[in-house]
């Protein structure tokens, strides 16, 4: 429930376009919506200026289409993180205007207008398997209406290609570096760049990066000074509080 | 084998209604029962008040058919846990009553009627994916005769939704927390309320949840006393338990 | 080497206060000056904004004295991090000035005045027994010129507590929450307020707290979203990037 | 602050033995009294019936000495564990009747009569060495009101040892299983008793016990139903646990 | 290849039944066959006693086959071990008599006949679900010529059943000890028998049982004197070892 | 791209085959050719003497042809590790020339003549199970022109294989050893040879294995110098370094 | 209690040498002695023919000294493991006859004597580090009446020492293993000999050593059958053991 | 032993400067001398051309002491690491050539005259606080006959550092690469050199590093190719493995 939609009820009760009652029903569920298996926090986007984001996994493809039903009979536009295409399904099946993003499993519905920022945030990744989390990254910060700019595939191992793109990535407000195996863009765009660098550890790779572990622990040790880190491919995680760091 | 299946049998021998021999024939099974891959714990009953619960994981549909076959045979209740639809299948043709919770994975037989107690249990998630363990809870405690309240998706990310249910929450005897991710939720709950928590990390989460082990440690490191902790994912536990305490 | 340094020695040239030789000699060491054991990262305020930190676990006293010397001589304020007595001792032998915070480990020296920001931090912790973290951030991030808050002991415990210093808590431009244990304090406060939080984990616990592991995978896996984390007890390295973020 | 403490001040003012300014003054802090380094949530016993307890590791002495100042001048109760001899010496200076407790580390103070419970917990350990933290369970649980059985030194090694007891046991409202090593005992009680098992692994052990973690798991996978499990070596945890169930 | 295969061939030479060239073809394979991708080990019947065993895991079907071949024409009884349905199949193909125990994975070939002993080895399991990890250790231990006795599901939920087979259990001369989740029984068989323990951690169970993790540190701290530890799921290893020590 | 092609193009220019505007456009890619999801870094072969290697995992079937096309239109020869049958589909539609490896789930491609030393590199496995990763090893160093000795399969538990083998072995330049299990036969070879030894674990086993955990930490404790250890399975990184070394 | 006691109990009984009283005052102690801290397991060596052993860490040097004592009035030998230098002195307070073994932290009296075997058990080491685990092994097994062959410093750095001693080894009737780093001697053994094997890993080394854990999971995934793992630094464990296995 | 004593032994028989039963005597030990709790290899010199090294950790100072008398009997030079103060003290009074490098640990012993290599080894470390392990790898190198480079202090943070050094590096036959925290140095280094990179993760670090872990993994899943990987804090091996390949 966004500030619009509240203003727009009470401007209807003024003008008497609805009754009282009707009004007292909307309002029932400010604070959140009570679908049994799941209650809605209506009350996030006046509190934390965003809607609620549905992680979709571990859920079925029906709680996955009624939360969306619900968030969208009230105008707010959708961000469903790890979604299957038997969720993307059924949510297609009573919201047309739902897309999904193949490569990082994503489900957005876009009922409102979104407002882009003039700075920008940076997502570079390691290497091109790291990408599907760049993007949820990416189309998170976009939803949320951030300006983003992707540089990808410019890992250690050949640092020319990272220096290549370094103006473009030293002229962002905040940074997210996306990477597995060793991690160690991380570090490098920590040491280099005077913003904020998110870190992302990324599950690619075998043996002993342990799921990203070996990711993961790099860059909570980074060396470099002014890096914080997401769980291990929290896209989603990196482009919300990349968001949030946008737009102080 | 329970008390009610005891004084029958000794009444019928009294009572003449069964020769000698076929009582021997029947109490020599009163401390187990022997199937050979599988020796029914019949003596729980007495010892423990409650039946002997299934494991199913790891036996064959076959096996899983002949313990419920035995115990139905003996009038008792029957429990069986992480049963797949095969399992149920076998299961269903030899004991047409037997019911499939499927969200949680678990066969039920009621076999005998089951008296409820007045006080309350709460089951508490901390969002909708955590539901199937947190029904695996809910199943156990009602199959041994426990009223249940189930209190589901209240997580500390929105935590004006639980204190919205705090009434429900504070009246009841026994608290179950079912939380993945960081496992928040069982901390938030030993701080609030003036009775025992049972805290149940569930493997919700991806990356660095590793499995649930992310929540299992948060919750063993509750800074709130006041509560203990079950194996991941392990609601019948957290059902068994909290009838017992319950019951007190 | 900050800029005042740079454009005094450029002027001193024009002036003639000092000849051509004597300013190649200080220009030699702009991009790092050599000590043997160690290369002082010169460049770094002018490429960062920020002095370059002394880690001091692991090196001699005389090593960081050492530092310490050839900071001071450039004219740059100087932040030691993990330093022991004995550390302190040679340094303030060589810097009169130097401060020793004994709770936090560290040692400051304020060569040049401090701008404050109007715009403030919050630091909190979840007990008592994580001030010294916290006290690592604090300390870091005042002598990079940012306003602090200490909101200490309101873990989730008596939630109470925090909740009564809710307002001082959303008035600030970015949270640190340090907390130790189950680590809770970071998604509570991440659920609440609407500013990025940056969660410290600690080591303070025992037993199933692994050193700090348990706070760790507790804030990496944390279900509110818009928190990153540090590594354990990186007090220096949350109060680095909330001044990033606190300066943006 | 207990009822009585509030009824009585209640009654002061009513008498008129104290002004209005000065039950203000004692009503100021009746959330919680902040001593700066820590905030002491005075609410606790009014909202679980139980004073706060200091967890003393991290805490200075000073700090230490000062929260028990703090909680005597309101006639609470004191528990303080993890507490060294530095720490009690600091608090016997502040409060004569402290009572240190050397083999399980607690600081005690009794300001106020104890009622005793009829019904009692018993209190297992599988070796001698894992006495210490079974008396952090005892003297917690008996300063809480609880009478106390305990059964030390009966693990598995010498069976008939733990059969010899088992009278005792069963007669337990509660039963506290306390065992490092490989922790069968949680096992071996939970199916011989119909009662509640807290079980508390503990760091007696090494090589593969990896500091208490082998009994944990163990623990935690228990096949006997009915068990529930604390923190490595959290003696208090379980005495505070086990007397919330022993009062319902 | 064993001692009576090398007794024929020397006495063939002798009785001029084949020519030197054929013998020293036959005996220059005594030390190992190589096979390419396999090097059979054709002199370990006569170090150890035994011939080699097929560990068929991450072989390709083609190469089991080939390795069962080439014993097959030397007289050695096979024992294959993780061998999967595939793997027979082409097995089945060049040797009718292979037999494939479909619970445990194996599969055999007697092309000698077996001595069997007086003594025995008894192998016991925590639970049903344990079941195949013992059949590994019985047909190995069965190969190998030792009788076998078989107690299963005898765990500590229902100590009584254990008891009830405490004769035959007594009057092994080896005991294995199978169990998953806890592995308690390992200890339980420790303290009562006089008789060297083999234990076996096994995979069953969930959760914080980390795939066996749980069992194996439960069994490696054993507080009863008169264990040693195999790897999680290692029938094999312990039917080996067992006839080992059989034998002596 | 290599150093005849870039010769060859200079060439051109003066011979006026082709025209300024053209080579400006091939030399554009001189440092990386950008395909938006990834960046080739052609300047390798000239940094490092080998061209770039594709790691296949993660990427589209589509990403690794386009790869693979645009690294054919430079004339480099192709090494991809870690492909699929898809994959292969996709890159033999635009390279007829592409051979795929099915063990080791390579793809080659050889654009160029491979110049072949004279020392070579003995590739040693354990067992028959490790032949996959040993063939990646093998592949990779024949791929970059190195003469290869195949020694497989002369693991520890007949050791006799191994000395059968030793001439060939002593006579290497560099030795990789590839295992799985307890991987001791790094160590045996570091004690026997004087030359350089790559050891590589590789997940061939179950249980305690953890996934190679257990032949990593045993590779890297060994007690023999003259060993340094690669990733779990990561036999080209062994193939790429046996190569450098082989070469000096 | 051993058997002698017992008979000359009964004997002096009817001899009239005591008074039933006394008789029945020595016999209430027969299945144990409770200490109060310990309950002294007077049956063990009616039950497994050895008495029990004292492990001393853990305990106070009082409670240590009162168990010898205790032990020492029964005529039984007594085994003390993991004792420092204050329990020894506690104990030589009250047992002059009392001897300390340094190196392997062992108490040790002998009340009776004790009558060798003639098969003997071989105690081997990788290195010399490891000997104080040997000689806890060595000086258990002695004392249980076994003869042993020390063979120090064979590790596979430089195999032909262990082949120098092969004789000696494959002449013992069960080996044991004592190695640290990579624990490879167990594999080596294993594969040399036809005896049990019994691996002891030893925390020996430094860095991914891990306290052991190394040579704890190398021994686990031994290729070699025929080897059994004991915890890390168990030497006591595996002397029992050996001494179990040799007297069979 | 190495070649130039065996050469004039044998001379020595000839000139008969001594008899045969005094180079029978001096022979025997050819293969190994037997201290008891040692067995020096005195044959590694002739096998592997470098003289056994004392790992002095674990050891008695006596026992250190007496290795390096027997070997300087022989006339090799002697490399002690992980030696104390104290061990060192026994050392010095059997041998006063003996030096103690403090800051790495190692003891030296030169009794021969050292060639050195025209090739050099770049040894690098990431900051100060890695200088131990470095210098260990160092002067084992240089002990070994190796012109050793050192360039200290080089890592990620501020990369400028390295790139003003790469000439010197990329002059060297080999690299070692000796960082803690994060270790991305190996990656760097890996990428931008085409020369064999040995990488040893040092313990420096806190919290996440987990005493060395974090840079474990981060240098095994380097996404450069050509880099293996030493055990933690382990310069010897890399010193000793760098000086196998420098000869090469």
């Amino acid at each position: 429930m966004n500030e619009e939609f509240l203003i727009k009820l009470l401007q209807d009760i003024k003008d008497e376009n609805i009754s009282i009652e009707e009004a007292v029903e909307n309002l029932r569920e400010l604070p959140y919506q009570d679908l049994g298996f799941a209650k809605i926090d209506n009350h996030r986007q006046l509190r934390q200026g965003y809607p609620e984001v549905i992680y979709c996994a571990g859920k079925t493809p029906n709680q996955v289409a009624e939360i969306v039903k619900a968030m969208c009979a009230r105008g707010s536009n959708v961000i469903g993180t790890r979604a299957n295409n038997e969720m993307y399904a059924h949510v297609k099946n009573i919201c047309k205007e739902a897309v999904y993003h193949e490569d990082c499993k994503m489900i957005t519905v876009k009922n409102q207008p979104i407002d882009m920022t003039q700075s920008y945030i940076v997502i570079a990744t390691g290497g091109t398997s790291d990408i599907p989390v760049a993007e949820e990254a990416a189309i998170t910060a976009e939803m949320l209406g951030n300006k983003v700019e992707r540089v990808y595939d410019v890992g250690v191992a050949g640092i020319h290609r990272l220096f290549h793109k370094l103006e473009i990535i030293t002229g962002a407000k905040v940074v997210v570096a996306v990477a597995g195996m060793e991690g160690a863009l991380a570090s490098i765009l920590g040491g280099l760049v005077s913003k904020p660098v998110l870190a992302v550890p990324t599950s690619v790779g075998y043996g002993a990066s342990f799921g990203g572990l070996a990711a993961l622990l790099s860059m909570l040790n980074s060396c470099a000074s002014g890096t914080a880190v997401l769980n291990i491919d929290n896209g989603f995680g990196a482009g919300y509080m990349a968001s949030m760091i946008n737009k102080l």
